[in-house]
């Protein structure tokens, strides 16, 4: 489904080479992979699951088709008719010469490679290949399918043309790619991470603070901001309006202070590691790795999400992503030319666990929430899209009346079978019918929407397109039944009598 | 209004003396100011009102009333009768000298003496004073009445009870003390970011990448890991089941390799500064640093609100300051003896931006939700509470009926006004309508509710207590007008005749 690549191959399976798969079969791109290891195929999926979960809480958009997911038992299988490759084996650099020559003996010639290392310079990874300008490094960043940071690494034997098309096959799978302006060892964010990783060494070490302490100053303090901006934009507001240049003088004597143990470098021995391990175990240890992984991701899901409120940084990023993922929803419903006129079942789905109230069955909120998302499928199908949409028009519910008919449990597949009840130049009364598995009705819906010119922001006439789809809709061309309850008031009770004492 | 303080006093009023005073007051607590400077109570005006917004956007609990503020020309005047001061005057040791004894002459004997200095040590600062144990550092983040993080430190001259009140103290208004065990030029938080800075400054010194480089590296990377879980939680999770203390080990060898510039310091020289100040330029230079602050607060509101749905981290500390704040509101309302049968204001909230939809206003579904927490306080004032239903006796929504009046934004503070249209034995007719702070109607709603016996699955007479309280509630002895809208259906809009053609 991707514009620029048709087959992915991944050489590496582990948390960071499963990352890079989910990443591209959940954006609709098919991946071979090859790993000789026999816990491959099971941590790929381990992680597969948690990126399903994942973008199924994260994107407001379909999840469309995923792309098609192969194991081959040698790595010249994986990389045949592959566009773009990428290597994530272990940091040894002579397992990654290795593996590089092989993937350059058995890939097509123009496929480009990017390697997963952390460490490593790009000049030493091309060292005795017949064709180094394809090789770069492309770092991502755990948990792959969530954070979008990717740093693309040059050597001067790369080709622009090369890194550019790097860069864009990252961008078309919700990356940010970085170029780096000049190999270094373990690039820029290994180095800035190894540079507080010291600190905190030593920190430990010198037992002014357990591990959980200097994770909560963290957390609580500096890794706010840096979620959203950096060092430098951070430090430009504390500056204030004096400018930059004036606030980063002020540093210079602190470089001069014995802020720091960096100069010196401490041993990790055995008592260190175990010292950390200690720590760590009181720290976290309530928690299994499965569901720190899920607390993580679950957090970083939010934190996305509210970023891409304010359309900011990696919430920026986010947004595309999900502009891309309702390109391809829209494509695919328009390959398969659906005709819903017979059934008109437009909009399914199923009640997650967080869906649930005190009474324990679905929230009142989340039954309007499927109506809603019924809406927009109708929507979408009479030819209300984008496109539409961009044009400054849109469709409000101004209207709803719901009827609940019986406790929807968790795990239920809903299904919402929807009727035009009638319609005008800038309405339409539209019914939904939500029912479980069984058939049984949960709860039905009728809806007044209005289609309006969202810049005056008033009713208008909605375009001829619309109204054609909406009578062939009509209930004698449909064949579906108008419901006997559409159109009724809530009943009128009163208050009672007093009664005679 | 807090239980440990009746007053503070804080001696400078910059931007993070400004951000401690915005805190105290915002959390109910008189503030008394002292700061030479004549920009202060300009600078003090800017971060309050920043502040003011902040919390007005962030929390979902009314803000309850504010502590209040006074300006004074002596130090003298401002601490006496504090219980606690705060002292964030500039980074000279000398002048931190002057000022901790002018304190300690003027305030009474057994009030608490925190310190906002980012570098010194407490035992440096309680050079020559006749009670040093009372002094500790109190070092906060920028912004201050957002970010929790404080550090408590203290020296050998120090008593627990004095740090244990100051914690308890910080705690009691949003913010997360960490104590950190030994003291340490520049604590914790600030010698982590010393050893980024100095790791950053090589890469823009030796043009590795710019400063929008830098900061991109950091907030599309581990920047958003590190505002949910630091440096250690972060491995132990890449490190999976083999254990934190194996994990680590294979860190070791990365000591030695030269991944890192720190055992340089780099020379702040003019053409440094002066290329750090022309990048930011570049980088940040189409926003004012008002622009900025106000960026970084809506980012920093959605992170810690995300955070909070999960309440994990600097989430779980907000909601407990939530919490406070309801606490605080109830307190209020029993003190002035609201009698909420004239209003029936139940419910207050305030629209998030993960509400939202495509059409930038807030989600259909999400009014339901804000109604159904109507409906919740509703039943609450009637007394259904968890002992009642614990019963098994519940009240079920079973029909909804919703008008939308307006396009409700984000951040609009929603407050909703209830009245009992009707009720007999087993049902309640109840409307909702919700304005906004100007008083505007959004939408309304009309609901029938159902008393139910949960364990049959059917309806059933609620209890008299109820009954006695609905009856309590009639439009004739509350006051409340019945809407002339309520009873009606959803409009009957038929089919368009076919046009003559």
């Amino acid at each position: 489904m991707s514009k620029l690549i048709s087959k992915v191959a991944c050489i590496g399976g582990g948390v960071i080479g499963g990352g890079w798969i989910a990443r591209f079969l959940l954006n609709g791109i098919d991946v071979a992979v090859h790993d000789p290891s026999p816990d491959a195929r099971r941590i790929v999926d381990e992680v597969l699951e948690n990126a399903r979960r994942a973008y199924a809480r994260m994107l407001m958009a379909p999840l469309g088709p995923e792309g098609q997911l192969t194991f081959h038992d040698t790595l010249a299988a994986a990389v045949a008719g592959a566009d773009y490759i990428q290597e994530s084996v272990p940091e040894r650099l002579d397992l990654k010469h290795t593996v590089i020559a092989a993937i350059e003996a058995a890939a097509p010639r123009d496929a480009l490679i990017g390697s997963s290392t952390s460490g490593f310079r790009p000049s030493q990874l091309q060292e005795g290949m017949a064709h180094p300008e394809r090789l770069f490094v492309a770092h991502p960043f755990n948990p792959v399918y969530l954070v979008p940071l990717v740093e693309i690494v040059g050597s001067p034997a790369n080709t622009e043309a090369a890194l550019d098309r790097a860069a864009e096959i990252q961008r078309e799978t919700g990356l940010k790619p970085v170029r780096i302006r000049k190999e270094i060892d373990a690039h820029i964010g290994d180095r800035l991470l190894e540079a507080v990783w010291r600190e905190a060494l030593w920190l430990v070490h010198d037992d002014v603070a357990t591990t959980e302490e200097i994770d909560d100053v963290i957390r609580f303090g500096f890794g706010l901001r840096w979620a959203q901006m950096g060092l430098f934009e951070t430090y430009r507001i504390a500056g204030g309006e004096a400018g930059m240049k004036h606030f980063i003088e002020q540093f210079g004597p602190a470089l001069k202070w014995p802020w720091t143990k960096l100069m010196d470098v401490p041993e990790m021995t055995d008592a260190l590691a175990g010292k950390i391990g200690d720590q760590s175990d009181a720290q976290s240890g309530q928690h299994s790795i499965r569901e720190l992984e899920r607390i993580r991701d679950e957090n970083l899901i939010g934190i996305l999400q509210a970023l891409r409120a304010n359309d900011w940084g990696a919430g920026e990023t986010l947004r595309e992503m999900e502009d891309r993922f309702f390109e391809r929803a829209k494509a695919v419903a328009r390959a398969t030319e659906t005709d819903y006129r017979a059934s008109m079942v437009l909009h399914e789905t199923r009640v997650p666990g967080e869906w649930l109230d005190y009474n324990g069955h679905m929230t009142e909120f989340r039954y309007l929430q499927v109506f809603g998302d019924a809406t927009d499928a109708f929507l979408g199908h009479i030819g209300m899209d984008d496109a539409y949409r961009s044009a400054g028009r849109s469709v409000y519910t101004v209207e709803t009346h719901i009827r609940h008919l019986a406790e929807t449990k968790v795990n239920t597949r809903l299904s919402v079978k929807s009727i035009v009840l009638g319609h005008d130049a800038k309405r339409i009364r539209l019914h939904h019918e939500m029912v479980d598995e069984a058939g049984q009705v949960q709860a039905t819906a009728e809806h007044m929407l209005m289609h309006v010119d969202t810049e005056a922001g008033r009713a208008s006439p909605m375009a001829a397109s619309l109204t054609e789809r909406l009578a062939a809709l009509s209930p004698g061309q449909s064949g579906l039944e108008v419901p006997e309850h559409a159109g009724r008031p809530i009943r009128d009770i009163g208050w009672p009598e007093p009664e005679v004492s």
